[in-house]
């Protein structure tokens, strides 16, 4: 996959560990919900089926966004930075919870005060998210 | 001034190098302007003054954003995602000019077919913007 990898992909400053960060934003709210980082493969395999693939970096693998929560991310949009080392890509999101606490974008702890205040609701419990039996 | 960092702050989980991702984002439209990176001082720097500061990595030192451009930013919000790895700072960004090309967003290189296609106007030549006789 990597040997054929076309120029597009080649504009992109990929960091010393062959990554770049990429800001998932919802298209119809706007709302940031998530950051997390692609490689070449996940990046490619994302174009392809038109959906969120990401690089875990505790995992060491890809990662389809939703492969365990349904919670998948339909892309609709990518742009790239004036470094071109920063990707935003605009999603509809299912299920509107981009988050694994269950909640809809995964900031949702607002400084205030001297302190990190949970702000956002859960929308779906986690238990259920991620029970098989669902 | 780091001898007294904070408890949220040591809330955070810094990368390897004592960083963190921020991501800017204008309050009032909801434009997702930049993406930069903090170190604890900048970050404390950025709460105490109410504007943002940077870390930059090129130069290795802090960079207060708008220092040359005039194109400060005062901060309204700062939220920190699930991991606490990452930030996203609510911004009221002066001149509504973020990037140093002139334009609003960072992010105006959009994807289309293989390409990345310049989607976003210049606002203001950079040569006006960064001439000190402007």
């Amino acid at each position: 996959m990597l040997d054929k990898a076309p120029n597009w992909i080649n504009e992109i400053n990929w960091n010393q560990d062959g990554l770049i960060p990429v800001i998932i934003q919802d298209i119809s709210s706007e709302t940031v919900l998530m950051h997390a980082w692609m490689n070449k493969e996940s990046l490619l395999c994302s174009v392809e089926k038109g959906l969120t693939v990401f690089w875990s970096r505790s995992r060491q693998r890809l990662w389809k966004k939703g492969e365990s929560s349904g919670h998948i991310q339909h892309i609709k949009q990518i742009r790239l930075d004036c470094d071109a080392d920063t990707l935003l890509i605009k999603v509809e999101q299912e299920g509107n919870i981009a988050c694994h606490t269950g909640r809809k974008s995964c900031f949702y702890q607002q400084f205030d005060r001297d302190n990190w205040i949970t702000v956002e609701p859960v929308i779906k419990n986690p238990d259920i998210i991620y029970d098989p039996e669902k």
